[in-house]
């Protein structure tokens, strides 16, 4: 029931390397591992996830003059440990994070806050830093209360561990059902970026949660702004099926110890890169899209036909199909803008031809001759796979 | 790859039995065969589907002074046969109908215009009409130019087919994939109403138009409004998987010849029933639910959270896996008020317990604990059907 011979993208020795992604010149990767220098992490498991699987990660930054940005989903049932950061931290000095798969502590009340509180507080202990300082984040099953004793019995233990060739086991730490960890470290224009993300395999009893940590030797001025804007072009441009999780968090930190700013480009290329796997790697994705939407009135319009293409189930199961259907994206893109005048698309203003390739990364094009704004949006296919995970485990 | 042992829901001896409509006291079926006093119709074979299948509609009324109403899909992308309704004809005094089912003739440019308004033409001299007072719908494959020879070789033999008891036939001739015909006739308070749709089977290449006719002899002060009401509570309520046509049209005309009006509450549960069956029998469908929103801060809330519900993906495959999965419904709730703040859902404001029942209508209640506005929306799971019917047709 898997795709006709695709095969899925996975992580290769070169992690720069979607069509997409456009490096700044000079890039080095060095071993993903590694971390950015002032910077240790390490995963251990702590028996929430079971079968000795790693499931409690920690990043600290030993400078105390870290410069850092923090930001969180805007769903309204926002998890336990996204209320703790919102509530009880201080985005632009957070020194740490300690984090937890295999729940998400999400739509556990009162008990779930009190519980994400505690585990923050006790990681604090542990790293001897004011708890205001560590962020919370957590991924998992929801509705669920927190095995907080787990949690609690291995904060010692994973603090422990620390070192500055942890960022493995902690990417491997925030994975839920993700196919393969997403991680990097590189080198660019005299600083050191290295980063871990986990996305969007399925997470029982349903919905994936988008981790992101990156930390660097750079100087920052504006950390919430060089955050938000990379993330504006990254992570706010995926859909895997439309639903935004509880729990999403990127916490971006920097020590300025390299003395120079992150060259141009580097932040948002590695956190596209991180983005796009997060699709490939959505819930039985075998294809990555991206609709480039054209000739817009505005932006807004651009994005809101973009979007409406990228979760329409027709055009993802096209996609899957290796079917050029350029009519669904016709319907699609009339349906976003129902009420309005558009002219025929047809084949004149919809490029869907790579829809029907058989390449892992396709390409599709719209223009909608209404004026000359644009926007686009990464997407995965819809398939057999996404309906077993998501029908066939039983809360 | 069906469901587990689920019955897909088809139209049994009683039309009016979903658990949601609650028709007039005193209803009576009749033959669906028959029409409202004063109407004919038929369906024939013209060639398009090919294999002898009918493909070809109309339905007339013989009274000169008809009252309907006319409302048409909001897609910016509106079909040839759409865009003639709109520009060359009298919404408020159509007598007749002719549908084609085989090719939807949209996205088939100039040429597609020119195709519908001949075929409008060739319908209203053979019924020897004005032709603003003939509406064209046609529904099918998309960006296929129409074989509009074929369909002018069978309206000669269409009209002579004519009939009091053609509704059978004409509910053939607009079906696409539909697993089974959708139409009625009922009598009550001293007037006949009559009423055929067709819905969300799958239409090569890919999407679903919903059709829907309506006769009445009862007498219509404000057919327009009243058809608006009723279509609100209905065709409005539902989704199959949120794609909205590029051909959706649904007509009422009405004689008048009954002195009556319209019980209350008859058009309503006739196009609720119908609406519902569409979604019953939507691409791969085993079940239907209607998900209720209370409590709300004001009706347009509840409808778009209602509906980020009905058309969340993971909601969707847990009707099908026949999973009472509430967290699903919590993050989906939480996505459409984004930004806002929401108490916990969590068991006291979720009920989706009929989620993991094995009936084919399943029923979830939200209460947001915001203020006092409601709405619902219908809508059917996502399953293994739906992809393979969607991604395995190829262009």
């Amino acid at each position: 029931m898997r795709g006709r011979g695709a095969t899925p993208i996975a992580a290769g020795e070169r992690f720069l390397r979607s069509r997409w992604v456009d490096p700044p010149q000079g890039v080095e990767e060095l071993d993903p591992a590694s971390l950015a220098p002032g910077f240790r992490a390490a995963g251990v498991p702590c028996g929430l996830k079971g079968g000795g699987r790693t499931d409690l990660g920690v990043v600290v930054c030993d400078a105390e003059r870290v410069a850092s940005a923090l930001l969180l989903t805007r769903n309204a049932s926002a998890a336990a440990p996204v209320r703790v950061c919102r509530e009880d931290c201080d985005p632009a000095r957070l020194r740490a994070a300690i984090v937890n798969s295999g729940n998400a502590n999400a739509e556990t009340g009162e008990r779930g806050y009190r519980d994400a509180l505690s585990m923050r507080d006790a990681a604090a202990e542990a790293l001897a830093l004011a708890p205001p300082s560590v962020a919370v984040a957590e991924t998992g099953t929801i509705g669920v209360p927190l095995a907080i004793e787990s949690v609690l019995g291995g904060i010692g233990s994973v603090v422990e561990a620390l070192g500055e060739r942890g960022a493995a086991d902690f990417a491997e730490a925030i994975m839920t059902t993700d196919r393969w960890p997403k991680r990097c470290t590189v080198r660019c224009g005299g600083v050191t970026l290295s980063a871990q993300a986990k996305g969007g395999g399925m997470i029982e009893p349903g919905f994936a949660t988008m981790l992101c940590f990156v930390q660097t030797d750079a100087s920052l001025d504006d950390a919430d702004g060089a955050l938000r804007r990379a993330v504006a072009g990254s992570f706010e441009r995926i859909t895997v099926d439309g639903q935004m999780s509880t729990n999403d968090t990127v916490l971006l930190q920097a020590t300025g110890d390299a003395g120079r700013p992150i060259p141009d480009g580097l932040l948002e290329a590695v956190l596209l890169q991180l983005a796009i796997e997060i699709v490939a790697d959505g819930e039985g994705a075998t294809r990555v899209a991206r609709v480039a939407v054209a000739e817009a009135a505005s932006e807004d319009e651009a994005e809101r036909v973009a979007r409406a293409i990228a979760n329409s189930p027709l055009v993802k199961t096209a996609l899957f199909g290796r079917d050029p259907n350029w009519g669904r994206i016709a319907q699609a893109a009339g349906q976003a803008l129902a009420g309005e005048r558009l002219e025929e698309l047809g084949a004149h203003g919809i490029d869907a031809e790579e829809l029907g390739s058989g390449d892992a990364e396709a390409e599709i094009a719209v223009r909608l001759g209404r004026g000359e704004a644009a926007s686009h949006v990464y997407f995965c296919d819809l398939n057999y796979e996404y309906v077993r995970v998501n029908a066939e485990y039983m809360t």
